[in-house]
Order: C-alpha cells, then sequence, then structure tokens
C-alpha cells in the first residue's frame, strides 16, 4: 500500500469548496479532535466543511464540536470531498457509507495498521500514536495559523490515544507536537478537564458495578469483567460511560489481558481488550471477526453474555499460554 | 533570592568524590527520580554517590532505586557534598538532618516557590513542572551521555509531578524534555507500567465496594461515601488503598464537597474532606475536633459509622447552604 503525500491530500482539499468529514462511529478522542481541527482548518481556509455524525456526541467530548458537528448528510449539495478521519474501513461509519460515497473525492487519514488504501488518496501511518498527529502533518503542509481552538482538538486527539502519553505508541514525535502545540496558545489543563474531570455520578455507580464482577484468571494473568444491560438500567448510566473500566483492568499488577464485555441494547457483546507489555490483543480480537492494535483492540460477539464470558476466559487462558517470558 | 547556574553546581559536582542525595520524605516519583537520575549520572561521572533514605520506597518507585539507594548515614567517612533534591526546607528530610549537614558543601535543587536559599548552592526554580527537569539541564550542563536509565528516571519525575502531562504546570519545556529523553533510549511506557500498573486487586475491589455507597446530597453538590471493616474483610483490601476514593468523589460533576467515613479498627471513624472549588473543608473539619486545608481537611468521630454518616450529611447541607454563587 502506497500513501499519498500531505502534499497532494492538501492540494486535493485547497481545490474544494465543500467537504464533509467522517470519524468513526463508537467516536473517541482522537477520531472527533482530528476531525475538529480538521473541520477548523477547512473553514479557516475559506471552505465550507461540517463533521458529520450518526450518533451523539460523548458528554466529555462535546467541547469539541464548536459549531462543527451535524447529523444532516444533506447538508451540501454537492460534496466536494469525504474525508474519512481514523477509519479502517466502510464499517467504521455505517450509518454514513453511502452519504461518503457521494463525495466527488474521497480521502482516509488513518493510523490503524489494519487500514487498506479504500479511498481516491489515502495516508495511512500505523507508526502515528494518533491520527491527530497526522492531521498536525496536514495542517502544516495546507498553512494552517496557529490557533488555540484547532491545537486543543489536537492535543485532545493525541492525549486521549496515547493514554495521556502512556502508551507504548508514545514517540519523540508525539511530545514535539504536544510542544509546538503549546506555541498555538493552547490550555492543555482545560482540555484535559474537560475530557477527565466532567465525570457524572452514574459513570461512578456503573464502574463500581462493573468492577465487583472483576475475576483473575490464569494466575492472575487474565482478568475479566462484565456489564449487562440490567446494571445500566439500575444505575441510570450510558453504556460509554464504562470506557474507562478496562484500562482500570489492565492496571492491576500482573495482568497481562484484560477483557470487558458490555452487552448491548440488541443483545450483541461487544468485547474490549487490552494488553499490558508482552501481549497481542489484535491476534485475539481477530479470532472473533474483530480487530484493533496489539495494545487495545476489539470484537462484536453474538451469544448471550454469560456465554461470551466463558469464551473470552479460554481465549485469554490460551493467549496467556503463549505468552513470551517477562524480561527484568 | 538568586539562584547559582548549573554551570557552578556542576563545577562544584565535578570537583568532589563522595556525594549523598536527599530526597524528600513521604518522597514521590519526582524526588526520588530525580535523586535516582542525578546519583547515576554523578556515577557515570566517576563520583561515589548514594540516594540516603530515612523510609521504604513505596512499590511504585522501587523499580527506580537501581543499587542507588542507602539508608546507611555512614557508607562515606566524609562527604564531599550533600544535595537535597525536591525539598523546600531541612524540615522535608527530617531524620536525616544531621548527615545533610556534614557535607562539606550543601546544594539545593527544587522547583516548590516556597524554597528559600538555604544551602551553599541553590537552583530553585518554580517555574519548572517538575524537579526532574532541572536535573536534565544540569545533566546536560554535567556532560552526562544520553542513558536509557537515568532518562526513564528522568521521565518518572516529570510525568507524576505533571499529573501526565496534564495539570497546568506542564508547559512546553516539559514536552520539549520528553522529547528529548525518547533520544535517551528510555521505555517511557514501562516507567508508566511500573508506577501506574501495580495495582492490587484487592485495591479495585475495595473501590468499587466504597463507590456503591455513593450518595448526592444537597443537589448534587455533595457527595458521601463509607467504608466499614466489613468491606475490608471481604476484600482483603488494606485501610490505604482507598486513599483515592475522596478524590474521585471530587472529579464528580457538580460536587462541590466531598465526605468519605471510614470505619477504624478500633470502631471510631475517621473523616476525608474535600471541597473543589469554593468550599471550606477545614471548617467543617473544626467542627469535629479535626482541622486541615481549605480544600482537604480530616476529623475522627468517636461514634458508629451510620450516625457519623448523619452527622457529615447535615454538616455537609449547612455548608452547601452557605455556597458562594459559582463563577463562569
Amino acid at each position: 500500500m502506497k500513501n499519498n503525500t500531505f502534499q497532494e491530500i492538501s492540494a486535493v482539499l485547497a481545490g474544494a469548496h465543500d467537504v464533509l468529514l467522517y470519524p468513526h462511529i463508537h467516536m473517541d478522542g482522537d477520531a472527533l479532535g482530528s476531525c475538529a481541527a480538521l473541520c477548523k482548518a477547512l473553514r479557516a481556509a475559506g471552505k465550507r466543511a461540517y463533521i458529520l455524525l450518526e450518533e451523539e456526541i460523548p458528554l466529555n467530548l462535546r467541547f469539541l464540536d464548536r459549531g462543527c458537528c451535524t447529523t444532516d448528510a444533506d447538508i451540501f449539495a454537492d460534496v466536494d470531498i469525504s474525508v474519512c478521519v481514523d477509519c479502517g474501513d466502510e464499517s467504521r461509519f455505517p450509518g454514513r457509507k453511502e452519504a461518503f460515497r457521494r463525495g466527488k473525492t474521497t480521502i482516509c487519514i488513518d493510523h490503524h495498521h489494519t487500514t487498506s488504501s479504500f479511498c481516491d488518496y489515502n495516508y495511512v501511518d500505523a507508526e502515528a500514536a494518533a491520527t491527530g498527529e497526522l492531521i498536525y502533518q496536514l495542517l502544516l503542509e495546507m498553512g494552517t495559523k496557529p490557533d488555540a481552538e484547532i491545537g486543543e482538538a489536537l492535543f485532545a486527539a493525541i492525549t486521549t490515544d496515547t493514554g495521556n502519553f502512556q502508551y507504548s505508541n508514545t514517540t519523540k514525535r508525539t511530545f514535539e507536537i504536544a510542544a509546538a502545540l503549546c506555541d498555538w496558545g493552547i490550555d492543555s489543563n482545560r482540555v484535559s478537564v474537560e475530557l477527565y474531570e466532567n465525570v457524572r455520578p452514574q459513570r461512578k455507580r456503573i464502574e463500581a458495578k462493573v468492577l465487583e464482577t472483576l475475576r483473575l484468571i490464569g494466575d492472575g494473568q487474565g482478568a475479566i469483567c462484565y456489564m449487562t444491560q440490567d446494571m445500566l438500567a439500575k444505575t441510570g448510566a450510558l453504556a460509554e460511560e464504562t470506557e474507562d473500566v478496562v484500562e482500570q483492568m489492565r492496571s492491576i499488577s500482573g495482568v497481562e489481558y484484560a477483557a470487558f464485555l458490555k452487552e448491548q441494547e440488541d443483545g450483541s457483546v461487544r468485547v474490549s481488550l487490552r494488553a499490558k507489555r508482552r501481549g497481542n490483543v489484535a491476534a485475539i480480537a481477530e479470532q472473533f471477526g474483530g480487530g484493533g492494535h496489539i495494545k487495545a483492540a476489539g470484537a462484536t460477539l453474538r451469544m448471550p453474555i454469560d456465554e461470551a464470558c466463558a469464551l473470552l476466559e479460554q481465549a485469554l487462558l490460551a493467549s496467556i499460554q503463549k505468552l513470551p517470558p517477562l524480561q527484568k
């Protein structure tokens, strides 16, 4: 797969009037932050641009909207360019596929290693810690002027996808971009408070309920938790408010693999997987038709939650047996 | 107060043979990480150097030791230089004051704004996010060669004192140093795993149990949680493993006052109090014979936990009614 250059992508964008941006479904800080930064930069360059969504924005990401988001696929009569951001393929924007294809030109900017060139223009760099890093480079090529709001959207993208600069995907480039964004006038602490310190009480309640289900397996190297629709009903929480749980599971001493199973409204089970240092959860997710990164992946299982838990337990135990020895 | 230069401090260190380093008591990642980096750099420069401690190293900081730490104040017959690191005054190393003064020359390197020049050589910069930033600059002056272990100690210092680059003390310099340390061959994720992913499962279990007791009062402006000895017994957790809970309570949207009540072994109740922005919990603690700071205080009540909860609820409600209006 050969990437286009940011120069080529910038040139294509420069020739457009109306642009629609597509973050992936179950949007996270990187998907929406990257889109918000690019949307603002396109508007600053005189384009009409919107981020097209098919779902509500999670509470802690709403500060990124700033008038950029719409759910109206017909907001422009003609769309010159559709840009999907942080999306490995069209299944990542399932309710917006048709709209996406209506763009006269399509562009993909992503950092998932499973992404293939499915657009007219593609820039996929699995070495990037966040798609926000790639958008930053694109904006430099576009000549975007330093801007605090754009910088804060990029900071939100990068800080969330690197676990606040703690994950192994964090590189020198990540820190260099964060340093450069300081010159854009960003208030990184304000971003952080929006992202992390606006917790609904329902969130603490569902976290507590889910952590009560914590089970350690494989000599403490595997951790499994689950969430049911009943727990959501009893706590009044939203499913997205459990997103930190899998990270909390991984933080347990000795745990190498964490699996968090969430019963969906339609009865299917969404599995979030994490590896600490030596494991590969992309491989586990792929066994169940899912995918993702080596240290963070996911899959959807169509079976009752108790069966899914049993299945994941077996998969984790098998993976634990294959772990390379821990290096000191 | 006038600082010496890193050039001067480097020259003094260059003339020494035996150096003892002093992190503050109740050491944190910045204090021990900064000391470890300087200790290793001094040894690389041919000096004999140790970090002198008066307490056990916390579990999650033990990886920083690497043969640098001692509790033997007489490890050297003569100490050329005593260096205190991240310490505002001698009260920060109370059991090691005498040993410190035995150094023929004393040096202070710190970033607390309350620190005065109490040593022969001083470098205090309250703009630095971490003392680790200052040690980095000193090492450059000393000509320390890039080294992964030294770099990881500095990374540990900086990432802990900036709340993983999220606190408002984080600056462009912070990110620039982190970027530079990547060239030293650091494995920042390994550091992060040591620091943060060494949580006992019992801790997650007791946190879950305590958060299940969360009650919001006064229109969501007050939060109350409690812990019983029975909960500790059932989870196998230690009482100190609940120390983060009151901070989690304060992070809830709308909560101004948080009270966390812990039943002690003797049946008394220890109350931890927090205020977010407008409240004064020192005043509440004083009502019960306790004390502390405006935003963090505590008291001990000699009554059953359910009575203590009822009493605290009344005290919080009274304080909530007196709150000044929220400024946007």
